[in-house]
Protein backbone atom coordinates (compact mmCIF):
# COMPACT_ATOMS: atom_id res chain seq x y z
CA UNK A 1 0.00 0.00 0.00
CA UNK A 2 1.48 3.60 -1.04
CA UNK A 3 0.62 6.17 1.61
CA UNK A 4 1.53 10.04 1.37
CA UNK A 5 2.40 12.36 4.24
CA UNK A 6 2.35 15.95 4.17
CA UNK A 7 3.86 17.87 7.27
CA UNK A 8 3.36 21.87 7.33
CA UNK A 9 4.35 24.45 10.12
CA UNK A 10 1.61 25.13 11.99
CA UNK A 11 0.06 28.74 10.81
CA UNK A 12 1.47 30.55 14.21
CA UNK A 13 4.93 29.75 13.75
CA UNK A 14 7.65 31.37 11.49
CA UNK A 15 8.40 30.20 8.56
CA UNK A 16 11.96 31.09 7.70
CA UNK A 17 12.71 28.87 4.76
CA UNK A 18 9.30 30.13 3.16
CA UNK A 19 10.36 33.68 3.79
CA UNK A 20 13.66 33.08 2.21
CA UNK A 21 11.76 31.65 -1.07
CA UNK A 22 9.73 34.10 -1.36
CA UNK A 23 12.16 36.87 -1.03
CA UNK A 24 14.33 34.72 -3.62
CA UNK A 25 10.92 34.96 -6.08
CA UNK A 26 10.99 38.42 -5.96
CA UNK A 27 14.33 38.99 -6.69
CA UNK A 28 14.07 36.59 -9.57
CA UNK A 29 10.72 39.08 -10.70
CA UNK A 30 8.40 37.17 -9.17
CA UNK A 31 6.73 40.45 -7.53
CA UNK A 32 2.79 38.90 -7.29
CA UNK A 33 3.85 36.39 -5.01
CA UNK A 34 3.30 37.07 -1.26
CA UNK A 35 3.29 33.95 0.98
CA UNK A 36 5.25 30.86 0.85
CA UNK A 37 5.39 28.09 2.67
CA UNK A 38 7.11 24.96 3.22
CA UNK A 39 6.67 21.65 4.32
CA UNK A 40 7.72 18.04 3.97
CA UNK A 41 5.92 15.29 1.42
CA UNK A 42 6.78 11.64 2.32
CA UNK A 43 6.04 8.55 0.66
CA UNK A 44 5.88 5.59 2.20
CA UNK A 45 5.13 2.11 0.82
CA UNK A 46 4.02 -0.14 3.59
CA UNK A 47 2.20 -3.44 4.11
CA UNK A 48 -0.90 -3.40 6.00
CA UNK A 49 -4.16 -5.39 5.99
CA UNK A 50 -6.70 -2.98 5.40
CA UNK A 51 -6.58 0.73 5.21
CA UNK A 52 -7.95 1.73 8.54
CA UNK A 53 -4.91 -0.61 9.87
CA UNK A 54 -2.70 1.48 7.42
CA UNK A 55 -3.92 5.25 8.53
CA UNK A 56 -3.56 4.05 12.06
CA UNK A 57 0.04 2.97 11.63
CA UNK A 58 1.25 6.50 9.54
CA UNK A 59 -0.45 8.22 12.44
CA UNK A 60 1.53 6.77 15.27
CA UNK A 61 4.85 7.11 12.83
CA UNK A 62 3.49 11.00 12.55
CA UNK A 63 3.12 10.84 15.81
CA UNK A 64 6.56 9.33 17.06
CA UNK A 65 8.32 10.41 14.37
CA UNK A 66 7.72 12.34 10.89
CA UNK A 67 6.31 15.40 12.47
CA UNK A 68 6.15 17.74 15.72
CA UNK A 69 2.99 17.78 16.70
CA UNK A 70 3.65 20.91 18.93
CA UNK A 71 4.87 22.51 15.86
CA UNK A 72 3.83 20.75 12.55
CA UNK A 73 0.01 19.83 11.19
CA UNK A 74 0.28 16.56 8.74
CA UNK A 75 -2.20 15.12 6.56
CA UNK A 76 -1.88 11.36 5.54
CA UNK A 77 -3.19 9.95 2.25
CA UNK A 78 -4.00 6.62 1.25
CA UNK A 79 -3.47 5.69 -2.36
CA UNK A 80 -5.28 2.40 -2.05
CA UNK A 81 -4.96 1.65 -5.55
CA UNK A 82 -1.09 0.40 -4.46
CA UNK A 83 -2.19 -2.08 -2.38
CA UNK B 1 -4.53 32.58 -5.74
CA UNK B 2 -3.41 29.36 -3.84
CA UNK B 3 -1.09 26.77 -5.63
CA UNK B 4 0.74 24.16 -4.00
CA UNK B 5 3.90 22.24 -5.48
CA UNK B 6 5.90 19.15 -4.56
CA UNK B 7 9.14 18.39 -5.38
CA UNK B 8 10.25 14.75 -5.12
CA UNK B 9 13.78 13.37 -6.11
CA UNK B 10 13.46 11.38 -9.38
CA UNK B 11 13.18 7.60 -9.03
CA UNK B 12 16.70 6.79 -9.96
CA UNK B 13 18.64 9.13 -7.68
CA UNK B 14 19.32 7.49 -4.04
CA UNK B 15 16.70 9.31 -1.21
CA UNK B 16 19.41 9.19 1.65
CA UNK B 17 17.27 11.22 3.75
CA UNK B 18 14.19 8.81 3.08
CA UNK B 19 16.52 5.94 3.82
CA UNK B 20 17.48 7.09 6.87
CA UNK B 21 13.36 7.80 7.95
CA UNK B 22 13.15 4.01 6.46
CA UNK B 23 15.11 2.75 9.18
CA UNK B 24 14.48 4.83 12.03
CA UNK B 25 10.72 3.69 11.26
CA UNK B 26 11.76 0.14 11.59
CA UNK B 27 13.91 0.62 14.72
CA UNK B 28 10.31 2.11 16.29
CA UNK B 29 8.70 -1.40 15.31
CA UNK B 30 7.57 -0.35 11.92
CA UNK B 31 8.40 -3.43 10.18
CA UNK B 32 5.99 -3.02 7.84
CA UNK B 33 7.48 -0.20 6.09
CA UNK B 34 9.31 -0.65 2.86
CA UNK B 35 10.35 1.91 0.94
CA UNK B 36 10.54 5.73 2.38
CA UNK B 37 11.18 8.93 0.24
CA UNK B 38 11.02 12.53 1.10
CA UNK B 39 10.35 15.58 -1.35
CA UNK B 40 9.33 19.13 -0.58
CA UNK B 41 5.70 20.60 -0.16
CA UNK B 42 5.83 24.22 -1.04
CA UNK B 43 2.70 26.10 -1.00
CA UNK B 44 2.34 29.76 -2.55
CA UNK B 45 -0.40 32.60 -2.39
CA UNK B 46 0.23 34.65 -5.53
CA UNK B 47 -1.34 37.01 -7.73
CA UNK B 48 -2.62 35.78 -11.26
CA UNK B 49 -5.02 37.06 -13.94
CA UNK B 50 -5.95 33.58 -14.44
CA UNK B 51 -5.30 29.77 -13.44
CA UNK B 52 -3.31 29.31 -17.13
CA UNK B 53 -0.73 32.29 -16.21
CA UNK B 54 -0.88 31.60 -12.70
CA UNK B 55 0.80 27.61 -13.96
CA UNK B 56 3.39 28.96 -16.33
CA UNK B 57 4.83 31.26 -13.41
CA UNK B 58 4.70 28.46 -11.30
CA UNK B 59 6.15 26.15 -13.84
CA UNK B 60 9.51 28.73 -14.19
CA UNK B 61 9.47 29.08 -10.71
CA UNK B 62 9.86 25.50 -10.61
CA UNK B 63 13.07 25.64 -13.13
CA UNK B 64 14.83 28.47 -12.08
CA UNK B 65 14.27 27.99 -7.89
CA UNK B 66 12.43 25.72 -6.62
CA UNK B 67 13.26 22.26 -7.90
CA UNK B 68 16.44 20.88 -10.00
CA UNK B 69 15.17 19.49 -12.87
CA UNK B 70 18.25 17.44 -13.80
CA UNK B 71 17.58 15.23 -9.77
CA UNK B 72 13.71 16.17 -9.26
CA UNK B 73 10.39 16.37 -10.60
CA UNK B 74 7.72 18.89 -10.07
CA UNK B 75 3.85 19.16 -9.80
CA UNK B 76 2.03 22.23 -9.95
CA UNK B 77 -1.60 21.82 -8.40
CA UNK B 78 -3.98 25.20 -8.72
CA UNK B 79 -6.56 25.52 -5.97
CA UNK B 80 -8.76 28.02 -8.06
CA UNK B 81 -11.20 28.67 -5.28
CA UNK B 82 -8.60 30.43 -3.39
CA UNK B 83 -8.59 33.25 -6.13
Amino acid sequence: MKAKVTVTLRSGILDTQGKAVEHALHSLGFTGVHGVRIGKHIEIEMDAETGEAAKAALDEMCKKLLANPVMENYEVRLDEKGK
